[in-house]
């Protein structure tokens, strides 16, 4: 076992003149094209035109855009208009609203020429705080997949794990959710190969998490979301670790859509189904997934695809018969008891609700 | 319940000017390009570009191939050379071989003159015994969808059915075996909607199935395959059904990468799982599904898809970053537990030895 040198990249980083720079995601994976944030508006640009996705970045740049507007101007009515402008970014976006309120309630009180290096210093808290919560849900993952580790080292084969769409680093400042564990694993030199559901429609595990994984060198293959079944049928499979967008009080998941298909299949096969979820996605106010609204997307979401054509350019295409009607729910429940452990930045628990409840508590 | 006009159109037929026709595969769904087989020639170029799909109606145009090749000389050379160029289309396909054997045998000993009449009777006999095979499969499989029938109806509201890639009208002559119930409802009257898996990689639910219910006017909705389950468990799914490429004696199911995944939700929510396959597909021979050898296919058809751009034109584009690995099993395995019924041209029977055994016997 040879540790790797660090790969991971930050999704969001001060260069070496200073400069905030992220990447824009509506090109990759086809071109990483680095933005320079420069100031508020850009930031706000960014976030409008989902250059930048993933509630926890989403929050950082919010963070840091509130920062740049109190460096043009440190008055009240500076501080408002931008908090303003920045929330109505993404107007649903839980955590814009928690970070940009965090850093008004840091400069609030305090003399203007002062405001904008404490909103700066808060941004940069925000975003260190996130790193730090990954690697933590990364390293209490890592225990958890301990077991199957040693395993797959005795039988001289990678670890196997599959996972579905992007919980990955460019959903968060570095690390993300559900590929902290990768990342974490490459770096110790870890021999593994990560097997990536394309996550139709939107494709963001082949887009995005195969992007993230090949940038870090790790091993991959993406498949078709169809065939993770067969693969745990034929033993190619160790464990399923997925992120996910709201967990309820007695440990249901609400995930991308096709998340419940791999937790029946690794049910099946007697396979962990790791589900990463910072505390921040535990909602104690729904009883359970009955309760959580299914978002239903666009038509053209399932009715178009965007990719490169032979000339490198990036097209989109109809792949239905014209005027063929589409369904598109974003998300799916996967039940608690398909659900083998939480994974949080304070460790991992059961799915279900006394554990969830003590967990939280400790908060 | 108002009766539809018969919608099915045959995917290979006889025009009004005895013309044999049928329609290029290859340009579905974006396009209805007929083809004149007019020889023997292009015959066997349909099946060699896959122009014309689908093992039954592979058969059905090897055989009228070989009646054209007799057409121009009856000789037993022009017999044994148009055999063998019509076989060598493809190699693999069970079909070909046998409809072709069944002409060479219907005019060997024949005199020559007399040949191409009588290969072009077998051949439409060929064409014919497939559709009242696919006609039987419909009509048992409505059989065992009457409960759920008459409780949509009694609840006012459509039998709502699921399928996976395309078991329809292109892969025979006429109605297809997953499909006919589906085309004999509508011809019935039936309200009926069916949600159609977009069938990854090669999405033959998304063109091929979508294509042949639109054109019948059967109510369909395409979803991604990650959504089958989420509609399972929102009650908005009466029952699935899949075609088949091969049967085990134990029951075991091979069939379209995806099948099994959906099969485990089905079970899940207590829904029927039903299976159309042709006595044809049910092999004897393997005890069960771990004998089955699963194709892999080329990484192209995962890492690339075909559309129509803003232009019009088809074209392919790549929607994984450049060189990621992409791996493409072609089928999958659903363990005979999870299907409800076999739905033969002879009857439905239990996915388990003695039942499969007992349907076969009477052949």
């Amino acid at each position: 076992m040879t540790p790797n040198p660090t790969t991971v990249r930050e999704t969001i980083w001060l260069d070496d003149r200073q400069r905030l720079i992220t990447i824009d995601q509506t090109r990759l994976p086809f071109e990483r094209v680095p933005i320079d944030l420069r100031d508020a508006a850009v930031c706000a640009q960014a976030i409008r035109d989902m250059q930048v996705r993933g509630a926890p970045l989403i929050g950082v740049v919010g963070a840091f855009g509130l920062a740049f507007a109190l460096s043009e101007s440190g008055s009240d009515a500076a501080l408002e208009s931008a908090y303003q402008m920045l929330l109505a970014t993404r107007p649903t976006a839980v955590n814009l609203r928690w970070a940009l309120d965090r850093v008004r309630t840091r400069v609030q009180g305090q003399p203007p020429m002062r405001r904008a290096l404490l909103a700066w210093q808060e941004a940069i808290a925000i975003r260190q705080a996130d790193i730090v919560c990954n690697r933590a849900i990364g390293e209490h993952a890592i225990t958890q997949l301990r077991p199957l580790l040693d395993r797959a080292r005795q039988s001289n084969r990678p670890l196997q794990l599959l996972t579905h769409c992007n919980a990955g680093a460019l959903a968060t400042v570095a690390y993300g959710t559900a590929l902290a564990p990768m990342f974490l694993l490459h770096e110790q030199g870890v021999d593994l190969h990560v097997w990536i559901d394309e996550t139709r429609p939107r494709n963001q595990g082949a887009s995005l998490t195969a992007w993230e994984l090949g940038q870090a060198g790790i091993a991959h293959t993406v498949i078709a979301d169809n065939a993770g079944g067969l693969l745990m049928m034929q033993g190619k499979v160790d464990a399923a670790i997925v992120g996910c967008d709201r967990v309820t009080a007695n440990g249901d998941v609400c995930n991308k859509i096709g998340t419940y298909l791999k937790a029946l299949a690794a049910r099946a096969h007697q396979l962990p189904f790791y589900v990463a979820c910072p505390l921040s996605t535990i909602d104690l106010l729904l009883a359970d997934g009955a309760a959580v609204p299914i978002e239903e997307r666009g038509a053209r979401e399932v009715s178009h695809i965007r990719g490169v054509n032979a000339d490198g350019d990036v097209v989109e295409v109809r792949i239905v018969p014209e005027g063929t009607v589409c369904a598109n729910p974003a998300f799916d429940i996967t039940p608690a008891a398909l659900v083998t452990a939480l994974i949080t930045e304070r460790g991992a628990c059961a799915a279900e609700s006394a554990a969830i409840a003590r967990l939280h508590e400790g908060q």
